[in-house]
């Protein structure tokens, strides 16, 4: 409060109480600042004090994020997929297409990014897509096709769900829920996956900070699915030579501040082919708990998201080159600061 | 294509036929251009075309709406909601609190709001909000009570519809269905409102181009609705000054490009209350079809957005203010170039 | 402070004590809050304290910036620039060439935007170009012909300074220095213009908040020249069918938070010829003190910036467009909330 | 061209042909493409076509920088500081405090990253500050400094230069002259710097695309100086929970786009000390040819970037984790696709 009469700061001590939160007053010689100590839930009359007279600015100290928060829970968590552990020891890649496209081209992907180290695959049924006239996935018949891959090569299965309609018929079918970046906000959704007993993959939204992210997250384990698995696969920015800005220190800020394993999407993270293998192996080094790729046995002829698709290839040759490191690094010997 | 071998070329070529496109090649010393001339619906073929051995870039020179777009209804579009239309002559106010709280607060807010000029009354009932910890919104008590203030001031409601389940209910108690900003590329929820015999407002995504967001328009109006106003909301910045940046740039662009309606929130789109009427005169100016702004009788006590709404004053106050120039302008009589 | 010793906290609250500020502690269950009360001058030592063991956060909660600030100076501030006052009640139009590029251009030019009425004359001498290859600028021969322009119109003249070597050179000629937005915090170059009897223009950075903006103000100000004009042109977001984002809330904000006067630049905050007139407009009704636009007798041969440029009539037709209102508002007469 | 007439076309035509390009026309059946073919200086002129009747749009397919592109110089280049290769085998780390602010502290920083493996020593003699009230370096008298414990270590010293008047002193002490990232496009400054006989660290700008800063280091190549090494430092986005974001996306496309070493600086693109130990290692993954961190004997004192420094215990431990690998990843021997 800049210049506030003792009237203003009365009230806003008074609005402090009300709300459930002890009010700390602090005097400087312009400024007078009420510090509200407490662990309410009326946070937003807090915040509404910004309407108040005399009131400058309200200052969250706090986040208010709880179950999915490490200070609640230091340890990291595993979140098993099918028989496949997530968030342990183990670095786990998905691969597989961004479509499912037809019986030859999805089977032929499982078996050949299995033989590659996958460990879960991959494919969309449900597609969202920024044009109403671009290919929208093949639905249900999708989800077919992917069990009979599943059954074939063992690899559980992920897919997307894009509405609280699809999530039980979806559920039948898929090992793994995935909540696609466009949809992290979509509450209803949500809500709908948190009373689900499958595991959920939340992509991070384009223009969703972290914490909003965790926020989100938050959502499904209050509700109920303590399953969670986070996937940071780019953020929105000015740079137009990539698609996205695959933000790695956010997996590492996510896993800092939070226990629920992490993985990395660099596929729609750069949105060219070329720097996948790069980017993979950056997020190895930053921490996250695994990858999702996608893979196409022939990428030219992708109805979806082609120009970002590893041959199955390029995607053999991807996986080799995460076991390997690149340069000299010039430590001494017993290196005593 | 940069440096591409004469096979890598003739690839190219035919798989823009196969397409169902017209190649024309164009020969430069370094680089060999092979330009896609129609108007198929094998778009994406082409970008697959990314992948292919030679190519280094593909760039798409039109873009892919069609029943928004200008060129193609030249001629503005007006929406009626009741029997308000928006996008004609008049500049239309849409005002009300951000939640709908008790009767009380919507009454009294509706009656206020009419007087000073208000044309709708806005009113969320289902609240999309960060924290699953906040207030979600009154449900549908909150549709029969504004319901209760449309009768009384015979103002047309608006409020926000987060789900395909929930289309149907709002649909019988609502004149105008908002998709929130959040839910812009909810494909399946625009999908649902293609169907529903009432308009829809539409807002910008925090992040999405104005292109993108004629696309979102685009799924409505294919599905078999027409009937679409936009709202530019602000978008996400490095800003933090503001809650989000109003980009009145896009109303004019939209409005370029797309015959339908406009309007502007400057409630979300700065977040300040102390901004709101300056950027409402700037929308008008900038050729905006309307306003939506956030008023409650006592914005400290408000549940949601309190720091950004308007008291009653404070909207009759903007309300004034928007019929008044505000400099003196140095144009000459009679100025030839 | 999460979970801090009791030792930690000692130790905060005296860095905050050698820092010359009054440190209030505030305890509650789980975390300490140490208040720093007072206007010292290390700040930063406070903001090191994040360094510190049991730390989690230090938020400022005052802003740094003194000279601009409308807490100690109330009154809007007006700049005279030759006998054009900015910042009062009139409103005033700078136009001109981007590049300045011959005497018949500069002059036809000139002579037209003056009839049309505006009141300053633009022209680039010393261009910042993206790529070594683009035109530069004519340097010292483009001083001596806007000059020339001046002597004959009676227009005073802006023209950019990109270097500190060039600042007596070009204060010899103009009558305003323009701080381009990709200088607005080279610190040399500010420090240099402080010391200049001539008033300074300063555009804002295209990823600089108005704080970041407003501090770089603070170096003219508190280097010795309190005549400074802001100009908002524009900001970089992730929207690439406009040049840049014009943030006009940042032109309300900055009158709001200082006293200095504050144009706005739609020509580069465009980059589109269509949407200027009516972001101009928008402009004029936030609240700014005035424009600048780039004009230029023939767009198409403009060697640089020709699609953001008006010609001769474009300009002519704005200016007229400026004063007129565009829509009917429905404001009750009488009306009272 | 959309719906031009056959005067429009022709007139393009011609415009293109006198620029020095060959015109090539497409007719679909709206619209019109005129390809220009060529490698003219006169590209300005093409973009000017923007603003000709009946054009709707101009594209660039091809990219204006020459020397510092991979397409010209296909193998990657070492720029040598000192004795110190950058761009070679060797992961290159440089390490030092952010600001020089005594004798003690420098030396004792000096000392200790050269103990763990730093090859280059940092800090700034000149401070380009947000706030004219904050410490703004020593001067010469850090330049001396570092000279001195250049002398002492034998490592070669890299500072940062603000202004075109100080490029020849501190040539005189350094052996690397850093631009920041706010410098990144003052030009006045890149060409003092390309007639400079010392290597120039380029910072990335924040709001700078891959291509921009390609373009600025083609300043530096054009005007005579090949020896320039990039710096990604985090770029400005809506994030707020870290200070930058570092995209390391952009250090592999620069290492793609061209043959000039890259190096990153997780303390600028992070902000946040527990961050920068896992962004080190990602840089090392993603090809990065080094890293430059802010190291200081006592962060909690420093006078600048405090929060983003380590320790000497801090930057001891990240040289031991960079060359250890952090999980088991399941490639399968002998896997073929």
């Amino acid at each position: 409060m800049f210049g506030a009469s003792e009237e203003q700061i009365a009230h806003v001590i008074a609005v402090v109480e009300q709300a459930g939160y002890q009010p700390h007053t602090i005097r400087g010689t312009e400024r007078t600042i009420v510090a509200a100590v407490g662990s309410g839930r009326n946070r937003i009359q807090l915040e509404a004090l910004q309407a108040a007279p005399g009131v400058e600015e309200v200052v969250a100290i706090t986040h208010p994020f709880k179950l999915v928060s490490r200070q609640v829970h230091p340890e990291p968590s595993v979140v098993n997929v099918g028989a496949v552990p997530i968030g342990g020891d183990e670095f786990i890649v998905i691969a597989g297409p961004c479509s499912v496209e037809s019986r030859d081209q999805l089977l032929t992907a499982a078996r050949s990014v299995k033989r590659s180290g996958a460990r879960l695959l991959r494919g969309g049924a449900y597609k969202p897509r920024t044009s109403p006239y671009d290919f929208q996935g093949l639905g249900e018949e999708a989800l077919r096709l992917l069990a009979e891959a599943r059954d074939e090569t063992g690899l559980p299965i992920v897919t997307e769900v894009m509405s609280t309609e699809d999530v039980g018929r979806i559920a039948e079918y898929a090992d793994l829920l995935q909540v696609g970046a466009r949809n992290m906000q979509n509450f209803a959704l949500l809500r709908a996956l948190a009373r689900v007993d499958r595991p959920i993959l939340l992509k991070r939204g384009p223009s969703a900070t972290v914490k909003e992210w965790l926020l989100a997250a938050e959502y499904l384990l209050a509700g109920g699915n303590p399953n969670v698995i986070l996937c940071e696969r780019g953020i929105r920015t000015f740079e137009t030579d990539t698609r996205n800005t695959l933000d790695l220190a956010a997996v590492a800020l996510a896993k800092e501040l939070s226990h629920l394993p992490v993985i990395a999407d660099p596929s729609h993270g750069t949105g060219r082919r070329s720097l996948i293998p790069a980017l993979s192996s950056a997020a190895l080094a930053v921490g996250a708990d695994g990858l999702m790729i996608e893979v196409h046995p022939c990428p030219e002829r992708a109805l979806s998201d082609g120009p970002q698709s590893l041959d199955l290839d390029g995607f053999a040759s991807l996986m080799r080159n995460l076991a390997q490191p690149s340069r000299t690094i010039p430590v001494l010997a017993g290196g005593e600061p």
